[in-house]
């Protein structure tokens, strides 16, 4: 076993991540400016990650303060925290039973869904509470994905993606079937796309589940309402269960931009597809205005299951014990959230005025050398890099790739860590590949937050 | 893919688990208690989980009081929190980017791991961390299971073990090889039993890992360092991969009993053994005194291993993103607590008197109709109910397990509530069987602080 040959091959497979060299240099970097070493800037921002509180956003106030009321409760009898924070901890922790709540916390999220979706309802009993949107992506990528099967089993991912979705599929023994989302269309899902990945399949797998993020990661497009019922419809006629990553849709921000979930449009095109179209919604804590990802916290909800699967399901749930039950807290929080007239209301809905700087910021990506396609949501800018072929060789020559190269003389001479997109975006089938090089994953919220500072 | 049929195939060879039926019913009659319905007692102890406080007991003080800081920061600057306190908060803030702490926790767990096996050295590097050991072990199987071998891959279990294990082997498409552990000796493991179990396995699987928990969960046996040797010259032997589970470490209160890790045992054995048989250790916030079930985090320490598969073990924990970040914290408090002369020690230093009442609650099991071996560790007393025949005929006509119908009874009549042993832990090989029913298990820590409080 000690030997490679000797594991499980699927794990094989997997690409290996890599953030290695350009987080390294940008830690000896602090650790020189630390020292008093003297450069362009004074300290390094990092907007490389989808954690904007790394990178200087602060957290709610409201949110830190309940957590801290609930994690150390005589704080509930102290007049340092506003009433309806004082109060809102004591609920929860009623709910607690001593510290460890279940699935419970969902009928808050079912709430929430249905006030999202207009009024479509929603079962507690359809939701499922994980550390993370990862991890339920995972669970129901498990009860798909038949490793044993011949032809292997296949899912539609787009490209780009984040590399974490292609390795969690290429680990259970499927094969990824990439579709190519649209730069010239500011990265549009078009349908025509899905059909040819659909056709490269043949011969190679069994496609069985469409995987599509909504607002895009990390491309920032957010489909309209008559695209996602396009996704919807082809999906029906092919048979395909709908992975629906959905943990930026508090995040639309473009104009004319609005979030459609597609739990709303599938119910709203009625019979057939309303009773038999199967789908999974993620949703999360990490992403949106809250940032909590260190929380570890999210939710699946399942729509058309048949309920010998769903009992899976819930054993698959249950087998890691509770989620972070911090997270869970959070949860409660993001979906019911201070009212008008609550003390805590007028600070908390300040989060909105962010959606401004952000729009203002996507466009400065636009300069000679850079291009970016207008943003309409999620918590990313992925610009493309016009490199001269001077640079392209240059970073050969190193054993780079040409954005990996570009990201490093970023950091070396701005100061500022990105993500090179050959690094953390999956390209051809089987998800080992990457992408073009040359383009990296700047988060916005973190730059815009980091702006404002300097 | 909505019929049952289409899905993983190792996913429908999981056993379901079943908390349900009792736990709806211990929290229907909570509910009567509280609109007043007069009974016996006035209200259900819940002593079915390993999480304590869901029974009443009181989360450690220091621990709460840092993550609360952590939280929420500016209590940091509170005079209400012990200096200790808040200046071991602002060196987790420093430590932590913005919230969001990686690998680097490791180094601390490195040094307790040091400190606890003598002076043998521990790396960062062979450390992982995740939102629990269950993860953890989880992607450790992951690794060492091939799906799509034939024979399939074998995992040895004792017998009794907590299903988790189980459903989480089976659900990778592995089977369980399950090892009896010694009722009459204590629930003591025998080499012998596990040569037995690894030659029933021929012929139906290809076995390559060997599961143990040490100090037991349910059975609180604690290993003797000869016991522990004679697992690992066997492992090696076999050429078993060695997962063990060492959560319980904390908690060993038995006279003569003493917890010795195998990493310790392993290297004062020497060569050939200490630089050759291949181990995984498992640590948790969960159990022991902190108990902080909720917070989900845990560590696995590896030795021996390849380079190269280590490298995809530091993929598969990448993915998720982070584990939960107030869990490492509290790992981290754990791992480093309070030293004499911090004003936070004497309180903190109080958790050993705790040992004391556990030891006695272990001698209150053998009252007529029930047995229990002497306790030497862990969190659980795993009671033998002798019952008579009429009482196996009654629960069968209600179509129960006899220790399923015992503990409904003894919710009923005496408003405890106990896991039988039948529903939450494995048998026969394939993970799908249950123990000849009859015990059901009790969590010591939180029954003892109940009696106090009652």
């Amino acid at each position: 076993m000690s030997v490679l040959q000797g594991i499980n091959p699927n794990i094989r497979k997997m690409k290996q991540l890599e953030y290695g060299a350009l987080a390294s240099r940008a830690n000896q970097i602090k650790e020189e400016l630390r020292k008093g070493v003297r450069r362009h800037y004074k300290e390094v921002i990092d907007v490389s990650w989808g954690d904007s509180h790394r990178a200087g956003v602060k957290p709610l106030t409201f949110v830190r303060q309940v957590l801290a009321a609930c994690v150390y409760p005589p704080l509930i009898n102290s007049n340092n925290l506003p009433l309806d924070v004082r109060q809102r901890a004591q609920k929860q922790l009623g709910t607690c039973a001593g510290g460890s709540v279940g699935k419970g916390y969902a009928c808050g999220i079912s709430e929430f869904i249905k006030r999202r979706d207009g009024g479509i309802p929603s079962q507690p009993e359809n939701i499922y509470i994980s550390a993370g949107s990862q991890w339920s992506i995972g669970n129901i990528l498990h009860v798909l994905v038949n490793s044993e099967a011949s032809p292997k089993t296949g899912v539609l991912i787009p490209v780009p993606c984040h590399i974490t979705t292609a390795v969690s599929i290429t680990g259970l023994g499927a094969v990824t079937v990439p579709y190519y989302l649209s730069e010239e269309q500011a990265w549009a899902l078009q349908v025509e796309e899905l059909q040819r990945a659909l056709e490269s399949a043949k011969g190679v797998c069994n496609p069985v589940a469409l995987y599509v993020i909504n607002p895009g990661n990390p491309t920032g497009y957010v489909q309209s309402r008559k695209s996602v019922q396009e996704v919807i419809r082809f999906a029906s006629e092919k048979g395909l269960f709908l992975l629906v990553d959905e943990v930026y849709q508090d995040s639309v921000y473009g104009e004319n931009s609005e979030f459609v979930s597609y739990k709303r449009a599938l119910s709203e095109m009625g019979p057939p597809f309303s009773g038999t179209v199967e789908l999974a919604s993620f949703h999360s804590v990490s992403k949106g205005f809250l940032g909590e990802c260190g929380l570890r916290s999210g939710y699946v909800e399942l729509v058309n299951l048949d309920p010998a699967v769903m009992n899976y399901i819930q054993t698959l749930f249950s087998k890691d014990s509770s989620s972070p039950v911090l997270g869970q807290i959070a949860l409660d929080l993001m979906t019911d959230p201070p009212k008008p007239g609550d003390p805590s209301y007028p600070l908390y809905n300040q989060v909105g005025t962010l959606e401004l700087y952000l729009l203002r910021t996507s466009q400065h990506y636009n300069l000679p050398g850079l291009s970016c396609p207008p943003i309409g949501g999620g918590f990313y800018a992925f610009v493309r890099l016009h490199l001269t072929p001077k640079s392209i060789q240059k970073s050969k020559e190193l054993g780079l790739q040409p954005d990996t190269f570009y990201c490093m003389k970023l950091l070396e001479e701005g100061g500022v860590l990105t993500t090179p997109g050959s690094q953390s975006f999956s390209g051809p089938l089987g998800g080992a590949g990457t992408l073009p090089a040359g383009q990296p994953l700047i988060n916005l919220n973190a730059l815009k937050e980091k702006l404002k500072e300097l």
